[in-house]
């Protein structure tokens, strides 16, 4: 039915969000399927950790647009095509605007050609809504330090590479307003979540 | 110095005609690297194992390109272009023409859209020389069923996908004469090496 995708630095709190908000689906009567990216699908899942793994350290700027293509054609055509089909809503944890700010702005590719690259290979299949949560790259640091897992490759990128996503993201939502809805990721789980409720109910018209 | 690449459907010679031509290039005193596609580096032979593994029957397409393309990018990055910078003669065992017969011609996702993939990703490196081994899909069949290791994901397609193949590589001759060499893989190993020593001398007027 509906395609929503969550965006935003890490530790923004886009994954917390997704899953609150299926939850409130499912309670409405709503059917979703969550995903997350990269990954999804077996194929997906064994690029993620290519793509993840700190030891490709060298890994080249169009080798990683490449890879995030790969898997998320797969999840596109295994995952959530089949599932708009049928006629549920897709949360996806990250999608097509990820790569525009990571490899597009913050690695320097180009968003032209980062668009591009994955409007023919996904057949052209963009979100409905989507949501970039905004919560500024110092708190981001501070909670991924606070956190007792390692980082990930891209999580392990300097503090400036992490400001380019941040402004990149701004940039996203000034070209797509229409699409992209900015989120103060501020405040308590629970108004963050009032906050993603009342911008499906209106863009989308859900009843939450 | 020079960037030769050597492509042709499955059990062609082209693996075979590349050793040796390595062969005469080190005792005329030329420095060569040889590589293969998709892996030569660590990232591209986990990419290989994706690509060629059985177990991945429902990849898409797209996926496959991409995959692809990704193993080649961080190659020509890590180990062609540096080994061309130091004069060096590259010999690869399939490079650009076989993502755009494979994937473009016979899984029809059209040349110009998997040439301009590879064209943005790899920066546009182009062989100086093609050699294209020309054996017959039949031949091909019959010596890959006369050999003990398993066929993998994409010798296993059904014999009009082989067809296609071959059937693409001369499309591509025509397109590209000046760049594509079409060699008779008919005849002893050595008789195969005497013309493609030729090409050599004519073309690019190496002396082996």
């Amino acid at each position: 039915m509906y395609f929503i995708t969550f965006e935003g630095i890490d530790q923004s709190g886009k994954s917390t969000q997704l899953k609150l908000l299926a939850g409130s689906a499912t309670t409405a009567g709503i059917d979703t399927l969550s995903v997350r990216e990269p990954g999804g699908t077996p194929l997906g899942e064994q690029i993620r950790e290519i793509l993840l793994g700190p030891e490709h350290a060298n890994m080249d700027a169009w080798t990683e647009a490449l890879l995030y293509a790969a898997a998320r054609v797969q999840l596109v055509k295994e995952v959530v095509k089949p599932a708009l089909m049928q006629g549920k809503i897709v949360l996806s944890d990250r999608y097509i605007d990820s790569s525009l700010v990571y490899q597009g702005i913050a690695r320097g590719l180009g968003i032209d050609r980062v668009l591009d690259l994955n409007l023919g290979a996904t057949g052209g299949l963009m979100p409905d809504l989507t949501f970039v949560f905004h919560l500024g790259v110092a708190a981001s640091r501070e909670r991924l330090a606070g956190r007792d897992t390692a980082e990930d490759r891209i999580e392990g990128e300097p503090l400036p590479f992490h400001e380019k996503v941040e402004a990149g993201y701004r940039q996203l939502e000034e070209m797509y307003p229409g699409r992209i809805a900015g989120i103060d990721a501020g405040g308590s789980i629970e108004e963050v979540h009032a906050r993603v409720v009342a911008v499906c109910h209106e863009r989308l018209g859900l009843e939450l």
